[in-house]
């Protein structure tokens, strides 16, 4: 029950506000920003001269539009000028970008390494090396507000120390102490599960627009959710929130690295639609891609295996849609591929299982950022200081 | 993305954010209340004079503290001058209160039904009925600012329509519109799931304050949970989430009234423990507790139905500990007296089956309120738009 905020605190949540327009919907007409933030003209104008002060903003006439009056200036977010660096920590790579105010990737970059061998302090080297490589390509003037990482497994909110990450072998290494230690980013470097990162992404500038009340699914090895309910991320507690991998489906069934069994990514991780279409000894994205092929090409086996995993996949859908009643879940990594081939098995999953009222208003859908969702909401999380206090 | 509040505004909120502090937290000095809002002494005295001169609260000379110095003006909610009306329709019963702004029970009436029997129809003439007893001892110059609801069901948040209640045996019941055309209550009347609002009556003055991530399950012959992540309810798209009782856990498990099968109630509700433990045709609390208290005794059909049961609640908390990483859960209802009978089972599933990062921090719990939660929460959603607009 905090008190309303002061003067100084309104300002700078006005600010925030107007900021985070632009930076949402990129590049607006006062007129446009006036009528969405509900505030008067000339509030939005001093607001508006006061962040293109700052260089986050700048303004500047409208494009032609044939219509009487004078035009209302175009505020447009400064996504040259004012960056983060987002990266994203995967099994066989890191991925690195540098990403403008407005959500523009600006540069993008990737450093190979060897599956399963490489601890937190060992990607530091590389990703250290993709900040210098980017930053020769940044204008003197340029601000760099922070830094955001993407990365699959249990991370510490208040740290970043990732507890365990089944897909790199990681258990407690101190991520975000590590790189705050080493890279050449003065501002802050906060770290977040890769599918929290990827629904905060969608939330804000992918399918899910308008959506408050989403679940993104990933999929590779390992199965997580980013969870956004009412228009807020659901993460628990300590920040661990959206294990759905590990909810059991199957008592007694198959064993989970977890040291459970039956747990959902049993039944519909990379290793079972490889184990279901005979596939063994197989791994990996190109892996799965390869059995939806054969799939559709009329292999049994593979068939078979898609069956499977779409049928699990609806299971755990459903189970999800009786709790969260969610409008929108969307599925990314592998799972939007098994997903796109078993379309009809998870509906009629959904359809038989969860209830009427939990689902009657619930899209299925694919990433609209790809594979850049976690890349794209590490830097969103990298933003979140500024566009709270954009003055601060 | 809204714009930062109005002068208007700002002291609404405080006013909101005042009010509501002394209805949590009972009478409160202006110092403590001063401390816990962040805002000056002054600012909390003017806005403390606007709610005593609308009749909100009342201040007055503090107990003798014995300290020296002088004494800070307590602020006392006008319990007994603010009221809500609030109502459970329960199975048997409907139950009725007139509740006091801070939560005070003032008057509490019920009348008994027969199970199964009644539609929303027929609720309104009792209710009718309680409200014109409680009435009868109502101060002249009293003031009920509104009335809420509780039914186990999903009840959809725009117009308290009961999309399915199925201990009632309702499908699309309009309780509220029901309701709104016959109570002599001139204010809102909100109709709200049952768990949900035991959820929030726990959070604001029950087991749960203080935690901002909880999980409050409800169990008789159907399970649900009310569920506050980050502070705030998760209620869903259409106001229908929390339906965990229909998470299967058994695939082709017992079927399911909801028309699935193996879902968590089928294991874990009042059915599951007579069957397990051989009651068949017994049914109710009072079966529930028969069987417990059998089981205590050492009653070998009933211990292995209190372990059946006890083993299947651990496994389902297991799931939602993934899924949430919350700080606390409650066991409400007929659940309650399962999980203290079979807590050891409850705490190994969770200890085998929950990430330890998820669980680490968990709390199991009975409910602070009884079975009074739902009822007091149904005033607290009574009590909400008072709460954001004291002067409105």
């Amino acid at each position: 029950m905090p008190a309303a905020p002061s003067q100084e605190e309104i300002r700078r949540q006005n600010l925030g506000a107007l900021l985070r327009y632009v930076h949402a919907h990129g590049p607006s007409s006062r007129a446009e920003i006036t009528t969405a933030m509900g505030l008067n003209r000339s509030t939005i104008g001093a607001l508006a001269t006061d962040l293109a002060n700052a260089g986050l903003v700048s303004e500047g006439a409208p494009r032609e539009t044939g219509r009487a009056g004078r035009p209302s200036p175009v505020v447009r977010p400064e996504s040259e000028r004012v960056y983060a660096y987002a990266f994203s920590i995967e099994v066989d790579r890191v991925r690195a970008a540098r990403i403008g105010l407005g959500g523009v990737v600006l540069d993008r970059r990737e450093a190979p390494h060897d599956r399963g061998v490489v601890t937190a302090a060992d990607t530091i080297g590389p990703i250290a090396d993709l900040v210098t490589q980017m930053h020769r390509g940044v204008a003197a003037n340029s601000v760099c507000v922070g830094a955001g990482v993407a990365v699959s497994g249990l991370v510490r909110r208040v740290d970043g120390l990732v507890r365990l990450g089944p897909n790199l072998g990681w258990v407690d290494e101190p991520l975000g102490a590590a790189l705050r230690g080493s890279l050449p980013v003065d501002h802050p470097i906060s770290v977040g599960n890769a599918a929290d990162l990827a629904a905060l992404a969608e939330h804000v500038r992918g399918a899910a627009v308008g959506c408050d009340n989403i679940i993104y699914l990933y999929g590779d090895v390992g199965v997580g959710a980013g969870i956004i309910a009412g228009g807020r991320r659901v993460t628990g507690h300590g920040g661990y929130g959206g294990e759905v991998g590990h909810m059991v489906v199957r008592p007694g069934g198959h064993g989970c690295g977890c040291g459970s069994r039956g747990c959902w990514e049993t039944e519909i991780g990379e290793a079972a639609l490889l184990r279901e279409s005979g596939r063994h000894g197989h791994f990996g994205h190109d892996a799965v891609l390869t059995v939806i092929d054969a799939a559709a090409r009329g292999d049994i086996e593979a068939k078979e295996g898609v069956r499977h995993v779409g049928d699990w996949l609806g299971f755990g859908v459903a189970n999800l849609v009786n709790i969260f009643n969610p409008e929108m879940i969307i599925f990314g990594g592998g799972l939007r591929d098994v997903y796109l081939a078993a379309a009809a098995q998870v509906r009629t999953r959904l359809n038989t299982m969860a209830l009427p009222a939990c689902r009657e208003h619930v899209r299925l859908r694919t990433p609209g950022l790809g594979d850049d969702a976690s890349l794209i909401g590490a830097a969103e999380l990298a933003f979140e200081q500024l566009l709270t206090d954009p003055l601060g």
